[in-house]
C-alpha cells in the first residue's frame, strides 16, 4: 500500500507531481480528508473551506508548472491577512473579519504555486493567551504557541507546511512540542506587510515542515536565490565549525531532557568527527531576557491600542495584563532596551566570526500538561530579540516520549548556510540516536 | 483684530484652550472654513467631514483634560489606517476601503487629545507617482511627497500638524518645498502597526508643522517622556557641538539656493559664537544612495506583491517600474544591502559621539515647476536609510521666493536632544536672516 500522499514531505510530493505520479487535487484530497477525521479534536484551523482548496488544486493540475511549490499544501496562521479567507486573529474582534489583500508571504507562496490550504489557529494576536489547540501526540499537554494550529497540523499529517510568525518563541517552542521543524528565519528576511503585529521590532515571519529540506524549499520559493537542498547538497558535517552554548538560561530553565538532548546531539556529532567547542556568551548577554520583555510589552500596547481603546472588554485577561505592563514602562526604558538589542545583535554577529553554527537549547522540556498555559518562551526568546535565523529540530525524546527539539542559530543574513548546516547536523543526529 | 484660529501654532492654540480662550470647535470651525474655501486649488485633502470632526471637537470641549493635543486637529496622510473614515493610499485598488481599526499612532493622538480632522493626499502607496495637490506658496509648483496633503495643509493654515510617512524623503521633502518644519524621528521610535508599507525596513512615521515647539509637543504626546519645547528650555545654542556635513552628494545635487542655505545657517551660528565644524563622512557612506534604492525596489515589490498579482492594471507606471525592478533584484543584493545598512547606521551612531547636531543639506533647491515630479529624495533618503532622527527648518528662500529648508540630523534614538538643538538652532538662523 503506498503511503497515503498526507504523509509525504513537500519534497517528495513536489518530485512525485513532477513525475506525474501525483496530482494537486489529490494531495489537497488527502490533506481534507486527514483534517475532516482529526480536526475535532485537534483544533489546529480557525478556517478550511473544502471548496476553496479544491478550487486552488484544480488550477494548479491545470498548469503544470506554477512553481517551487506547485500544488503543495500549506496552511497559514491566522495573523496574516488572506483575501479569499476570513483572518481573525484569534479574537473575538475580529469575528468574520475580511481584509481586502494577501499577506506578502502568502502572495509569494501563491505565486510559487503553494494551495492555500486554511488558517490555522493562533492564540490572541499571537500572544499568550490559551487556544483550543490540542497537542496531537498527546491531547491533554500543549501544543505551545503562539502558532499552536500551525504546528498540531502539521505535526498530525494534516498539511506539510504552515506558516507561523514569533515574537518570543511562538514558532520555535511549538514546533519542539509538535515534534516537527521550525525555522524563523533573520529579522527582515521575509517582508511583512499583511501581519498583524504583536511588537514590530520582534515580530518574524517563520514556518515549520516535517523535514529540513522542506524547510529550505519554503525559504527558496520566497527568495528565489537558494537551491533547495538534497543528499547530495548537504554540508559534510565534518566541515563544520560547532560550538555548543548553555546560555545564561541554562541553570534556570533546562529540564533534564533538555540537557539530554543537547548532550546526545554533542556526543553523535563528536562521533562523526566535529570538534562541537563550548562556548559561553559574555556577561553583557545576560539581560537578552528582560530587554525583550520591555520591547514586548511596550510595543504590544501601543499597536494594539486602538482594539485596547474600543474592544477593551473583548482582550484577555492574560494580554490585557501585558499590555498594561505596557502602557507603564517609560519611554525612556525603550530606548534602552533598543539601544541594547542593537548592541548585542552586533556582539553576536561578530561572535560567529568563528563559528558556522551555534548549537543552544531551544525549550525548557517537553510539552507541558494542559491545555491552560502554552509553555514557557525564554530558551527561544534569546534568538528572537538578536534577530537571528534559528533552526529548531526535533532530535530527542522526553521522558513522557514528547519531542524535544535541539535549536540552531548563527549571525544574522546566514540563513542559507544554517539551513544547509542543521540539515547535516540532523542526519547526523538521528543517525546516531534514533527516533523511537 | 485677534489672529484666526487656524493660523495659530499647536502650542499656542492649546496654552489658550487651557486658558478658556478658546474652544476645540472653534479651532475646528477654523481649520473647517479655511478648508472649504481652498482646497478646491490646493487638493490637500483625501477625506474631510465637517460633522465627524465637529463630533470629535464637541467631545473635547465636554471633557477639558484629555492631554497634551487636547483640541489639536491633525491631518492623517492616508495610509495610515483609521477606523472611523476611508484608507485609499492614493490607490484606486483602495478607493472606499474602510479598516477596521486605526494605526497606532493616530490611537495615540486620540488619547493625548487629538481632534482627527481628516485624511491628506498621498501618492500611490507612497511612492513616486504624481498627485493632484498643489504647493499652497506657488500653485503651479509641486508640493513635494509622497506626504503632499499633509505638507500643503499645514502650509496654507488648514490645519496646525499632519502625520507623514518617510521611505525616501517623502517627510522632509514636502516640508521645504512648502516651508513648514518637518520631522522623521529614528526608525523604531514610533510604532507602525496599521501602516500601509512601502518598504518596511525603511518607512518611519514623521510629521509636519509650524515650530518646532509643535514637533516636540506631538513628539511629547506619543512617547509620554520629553516635555513639550519652549523659549525657557531652549538648550543654549552656545553649547552645542555642531558639524556640517555636505554628504557626497553635494557636487552632484546641491543647486545653488541649497548651498546659501547651509551657508547663511552657519554665519548665523558662528554669529552666535557657535564653532560649526566641517565633517566628511568617511568614503564607506559613498553607497547609501543605491543601498537605499535596492531595498527601497526589493521591499515594494513584495509589499505590494497581492496587489501587482490581482489589481496590475490599477497600479500606475512609476510605481510599475519600481516593482518591476524590484523582481529583478537577486536575493544576495538584498542581503548586502541589509549588511551595508547596518554597519554604517553603526558607523554613523559611532561617529557622533563627538556632534549633538550634524548640520546637511535637506534639499537639492526649490520646489520644481510642475505637478508632473514631486521632486528628488536623495538628500533626505541617507538618512531614511541611516534610521537617524531628521529635522528640516525651512531657513532659507532660494530665488523664486520658495522656501529652501536646512537639516539637522543626529546619532539614532537621540531624538529629544535633536529637537532641543533644532530649536534652539531655528531661533539662531531666523534671527540672524528674517524670512522674508
Amino acid at each position: 500500500m503506498p503511503t497515503p500522499a498526507n504523509h509525504l514531505t513537500a519534497t517528495d510530493a513536489a518530485a512525485l507531481m513532477r513525475e506525474g505520479r501525483l496530482t494537486a487535487s489529490d494531495l489537497a484530497e488527502a490533506c481534507l480528508a486527514r483534517i475532516a477525521e482529526r480536526e475535532p479534536e485537534r483544533k489546529a484551523w480557525a478556517h478550511v473551506s473544502p471548496n476553496q482548496v479544491r478550487a486552488q488544486a484544480a488550477a494548479c493540475d491545470a498548469n503544470p508548472s506554477s512553481g517551487l511549490l506547485h500544488g503543495i499544501p500549506i496552511g497559514v496562521k491566522d495573523v496574516l491577512d488572506t483575501r479569499d479567507m476570513p483572518t481573525q486573529m484569534g479574537s473575538p474582534i475580529y469575528a468574520g473579519h475580511q481584509p481586502p489583500a494577501d499577506a506578502a508571504i502568502v502572495s509569494l507562496l501563491r505565486a510559487a504555486g503553494a494551495v492555500i490550504l486554511g488558517k490555522t489557529v493562533t492564540a490572541e494576536f499571537a500572544g499568550m493567551a490559551p487556544a483550543p489547540t490540542t497537542n496531537p501526540l498527546a491531547l491533554h499537554r500543549t501544543p505551545g504557541g503562539s502558532s499552536s494550529g500551525s504546528a498540531a497540523a502539521v505535526a498530525d499529517l494534516m498539511v506539510p507546511i504552515s506558516l507561523g510568525t514569533q515574537t518570543g518563541g511562538s514558532v520555535l517552542r511549538p514546533a519542539s512540542y509538535c515534534g516537527v521543524v521550525g525555522f524563523k528565519p533573520s529579522y527582515g528576511r521575509i517582508n511583512r506587510a499583511g501581519t498583524k503585529f504583536a511588537a514590530e521590532s520582534l515580530d518574524t515571519l517563520g514556518w515549520m515542515a516535517r523535514s529540513v529540506q522542506d524547510i529550505a524549499l519554503v525559504d527558496a520559493a520566497l527568495t528565489g536565490n537558494d537551491a533547495p537542498l538534497s543528499a547530495s547538497t548537504a554540508t559534510p558535517v565534518s566541515t563544520l565549525r560547532i560550538g555548543v552554548c548553555q546560555t545564561y538560561l541554562w541553570d534556570a530553565k533546562a529540564l533534564p531532557e533538555t540537557r539530554q538532548a543537547l548532550q546526545t546531539a554533542v556526543e553523535a556529532l563528536e562521533a562523526a568527527g566535529v570538534t562541537v567547542t563550548p562556548v559561553a556568551l559574555p556577561e553583557r548577554f545576560g539581560h537578552l531576557s528582560v530587554v525583550r520583555e520591555t520591547l514586548n510589552d511596550y510595543e504590544r500596547a501601543r499597536g494594539l491600542a486602538s482594539e485596547w481603546t474600543h474592544h477593551r472588554d473583548r482582550i484577555s485577561p492574560q494580554l490585557s495584563a501585558s499590555i498594561e505592563r505596557g502602557w507603564r514602562i517609560p519611554h525612556a526604558d525603550l530606548l534602552a532596551a533598543q539601544r541594547y538589542a542593537e548592541d548585542r545583535r552586533r556582539d553576536f554577529d561578530d561572535l560567529m566570526d568563528d563559528w558556522d553554527v551555534l548549537l543552544v537549547p531551544c525549550v525548557n522540556g517537553e510539552a507541558p500538561e494542559g491545555l491552560h498555559y502554552a509553555g514557557d518562551p525564554s530558551l527561544q526568546a534569546l534568538w528572537t530579540l538578536l534577530h537571528t535565523p534559528a533552526l529548531g529540530l526535533p532530535t530527542h525524546r522526553g521522558p513522557n516520549g514528547m519531542p524535544v527539539s535541539i535549536q540552531l542559530v548563527t549571525a544574522r543574513h546566514r540563513d542559507a548556510e544554517l539551513l544547509k548546516a542543521g540539515d547535516a547536523i540532523w542526519r547526523t543526529v538521528l543517525q546516531f540516536s534514533p527516533r523511537p
